[in-house]
């Protein structure tokens, strides 16, 4: 399996998500999501463009008490102007000591310069 | 939203996977997925590679009676010797009348002049 090294730019995508899961503040998805991204979520019907997702995850991550998140890139493979990442989150809540573990797949571009989730979905194990 | 056209092969690909579910010839699936590919399920860990992913369906697909499935392609993007898909996919039982729908990503790579799926995912909406 080929895994291309992560751009610092699309890094700091995912360390954003990361903040927003664990702070709430939603507005700053705009530098995670494009606008007219769409996300999968496991037991939810899809989610299409940046307002609506922001509040999915408004939403989302209260009752799961969600104090923490950290994503871990598992495989990327990048093609031009596209890329895939296949990857691991764990989420921490003050309502359990074990973290909830979450795979993903994300297919991002670039447009106008930047590099964005462009569609998003994840479940977990068990 | 662009979408690009679905190339015939890669119809040809989705069609294969739509006839293994519904007859279980698992053997078949080295014509849809790569032999390094890797599936995401829900409820059940990360599986890869080839031989893992044919138990997994010869598996998966019997307690649910799986009659029928049909994959409808929502977004293709192709890129070189890379692509991703949203679908969804409906599928059929003898269990229950109404087919269960799944919403799946899968990431697509031409390896050796064969398009197959790299990394495939998927959750239900209930």
């Amino acid at each position: 399996m080929s895994t291309t090294t992560m751009a610092p730019e699309m890094r700091e995508v995912n360390r954003t998500f990361d903040e927003v899961v664990a702070a709430g503040n939603v507005a700053a998805l705009e530098r995670v999501y494009a606008r007219d991204a769409q996300i999968l979520p496991p037991g939810a019907e899809p989610v299409r463009g940046l307002e609506g997702i922001q509040n999915f995850w408004k939403s989302a991550r209260k009752p799961l008490k969600v104090t923490g998140c950290t994503l871990r890139t598992l495989e990327l493979q990048v093609r031009g102007d596209m890329a895939y990442e296949v990857g691991r989150a764990d989420l921490t809540t003050s309502a359990s000591s074990a973290p909830i573990v979450v795979e993903y797949l994300v297919a991002w571009r670039r447009v106008d310069g930047a590099w964005r989730w462009h569609v998003d979905i994840w479940n977990t194990s068990s």
